[in-house]
């Protein structure tokens, strides 16, 4: 360490915490700047996280939508990539302290650790109920997925055999679509004529909301839109139904009138609720309701000016409202916070960050989406080309799209998954 | 099982354990045949073996030498395909009992399930020196390959270092040989630039064989062949070269003369040894010294006539040779119990099983490998096109061909590797 801080004095030295959109954009963005980069991440690799869900649901591999960082970057020599944990930051210290003990010190920080699952409160939920965030969350929730038709066909129980067949899934925003969508495919026509005893139709997808329709984020006709197309999959939408427990066996809703229905489950997915990363918290800043950071206009910390928040974790307001907890907004986010250090690192003051919002698209199912942008609402077979499109384009940046289009293709044209392991059982 | 009990008096029931190549072989050989067949494997899937050291390198995704069982078999009416792990077989009793307590009962039963990893005692050491078998060994080989190169470039100590970044493999048959032949090549030309602070290309990898040279099943001179061509690729070899320990930090060789060398490698991969699965021993029958089922001329048992075994588990002599235990031979005895069993059916006696040997294969890396095929022998570019296509050929049968060829160009024009992704961490 100590040539790295002799090296500090002179060239500024830059630590990010993430590889994910925000901190990978920002890394890229900083690729002329007079500073030396450390981009330290948890994992090897930056997940391509709007198809997280084609994983978990067997339709693509892991290495189809991820690259190792260091190969992202490996032409950019300013950066030095770290696969290692942060255990703590010390923002006034100008250091962070690693889980196995190494100590790196920073002149400027950019946190961009993202967000987590949060069960809000019920941790215990959490073994039963896994999330959406990791490859590592995709690989589990695809194993308990293949698995759970295995055992339906094992047992010679009817009642068991249901409980096997009926997937649950908490949370009807993106993810929870996505996955609830796919699912009922992968029932309906995928495994279809592979089973001799369970029939995989008979398998019940419920979608459990607690608000009032699904994608609260788009606006209502698309909601109706998506809640009619997820119908037509065989996706059973129950909204207004809040989730009042989980256990191994299934799920418990509570009604508006108080009473409680029981969901006999032995699949619960949860994509209900985020939760800013916990490192936030250790910035002494101030934080949102969701735990996330909230800003100066140039996404530096007001607490700590030398550090700078982006992604999921940057609690902002654009225009009058809220940036949204997605993936473009990190991207812009993270090549903005280049920005200001540049500025800053040329003594001028830092630029505003505006949100430019390009619209949102979620995807349901096969030729099932819906499309929001610039005014122009879209569903069904347009929107889905257009969400296909958009997700192929993006993933070009970086590898193997020739090959995750292959994939897809037979996917549609057979409803073959090409992914259907089962892996670390 | 009542039901089951029932339809047993008509229909003879199969039970085909292990879903490998001569498990799946067999029960695809019976597709015509008035039985009843359960095919039961602790995998979801079929492995196509050859290929794993990719999958365990980061040439391929596990799901690309990968299909589900029961997706193969689907078109196959008389199979029921059960993921499961068989605990014990009663020979006698004709029936199996499952680790989660299930009974299934049998009139026929074929053995199919391989070999496993040995020690040769020496237990203590499979933590430190993980082989290669099923998809899950292949992603934690994988895993501490990448994990390796990522610690040595974490650690500022360059005695640490240098450990991270040697790799000993022991065994040189074409499982160590194929392993040592691809790290090298990973570490000097794939991982070339990526990192700042260790340099991939000071990675040793050391080939360890006890006996006197690589790959003994193949001729001397092609032997002599494959040891150039490791050298080539920067490969340390050692023969004569038997290892006495196996700890975290390392192995110690015990030479010819006694005297012990010891080998500082954090990655220890093992190739050595395999043992025949240990059902076996519940058969009660004569087993060979590697654990195997001496079995009939026609691959039934001899104390128990209504057992079959096929594969790697079965020891047999064809032509005055012992069969070999490779993928061909395994595809070969699954296909002849089925004659048999077909056979045995009719009430005619069983044919006699022969081994027709259509020579082995052997890659190396890069470019080179070594073949030997009804006396002609190649080794160099010629026989890694032609291990190339009789791999890309026998992988045809299933799936994904064109992605896996795909990956192959991808690698072998740029060096580059598409699953460099640590899962699992």
């Amino acid at each position: 360490m100590s040539s790295m801080s002799t090296l500090a004095q002179k060239t500024p030295h830059v630590l990010v915490i993430g590889g994910g959109f925000a901190g990978l954009w920002a890394t890229r963005a900083l690729r002329r700047a007079p500073v030396r980069i450390t981009l330290i991440d948890r994992a090897n690799h930056h997940v391509f996280q709007p198809l997280l869900y084609q994983v978990a649901t067997a339709g693509l591999s892991a290495p189809n939508i991820a690259a190792p960082l260091r190969h992202i970057l490996r032409r950019q020599k300013n950066v030095t990539v770290l696969l290692g944990e942060v255990a703590n930051i010390e923002p006034a210290a100008k250091r962070v302290r690693l889980a196995d003990g190494r100590i790196l010190d920073f002149d400027l920080l950019v946190l961009a650790t993202g967000a987590t699952h949060a069960y809000f409160g019920h941790d215990d939920w959490a073994p039963h109920a896994p999330g959406l965030k990791t490859l590592d969350d995709a690989l589990e929730i695809r194993r308990r997925l293949l698995t759970a038709f295995e055992r339906a066909e094992a047992t010679d129980d009817p009642e068991e055999r249901a409980a096997w067949l009926r997937f649950a899934i908490v949370g009807a925003g993106p993810t929870g679509v996505e996955l609830a969508g796919t699912l009922a495919e992968i029932a309906r026509h995928t495994l279809h004529g592979e089973f001799r005893r369970a029939d995989p139709r008979r398998a019940e997808v419920l979608l459990l909301e607690a608000g009032p329709r699904v994608l609260p984020c788009f606006p209502e006709d698309l909601s109706e839109r998506a809640r009619e197309q997820l119908r037509k999959l065989g996706v059973d939408v129950r909204t207004g139904a809040p989730v009042a427990a989980i256990d191994a066996d299934g799920a418990t809703l509570r009604g508006a009138n108080g009473v409680e229905t029981r969901i006999a489950a032995r699949t619960v997915l949860w994509a209900a609720g985020v939760a800013a990363s916990p490192l936030a918290r250790d910035l002494g800043a101030t934080l949102d309701r969701a735990g996330r950071v909230r800003t100066n206009a140039d996404l530096s910390v007001p607490e700590h000016p030398h550090v700078f928040v982006a992604g999921d974790l940057a609690s902002i307001d654009s225009g009058g409202k809220p940036v949204p907890g997605v993936a473009p907004a990190a991207k812009q986010m993270g090549r903005h916070v280049a920005r200001a250090i540049l500025a800053r690192l040329r003594g001028e003051p830092a630029p505003e960050f505006r949100y430019r919002d390009d619209g949102q698209l979620a995807t349901i199912g096969r030729m099932a989406a819906v499309v929001e942008m610039h005014g122009v609402k879209l569903s069904g077979l347009l929107a889905w080309w257009l969400w296909l499109s958009a997700h192929v384009f993006f993933l070009i940046g970086f590898r193997n799209r020739l090959v995750v289009l292959i994939d897809w293709a037979q996917a549609y044209w057979s409803y073959q998954r090409s992914a259907r392991i089962i892996l670390g059982a």
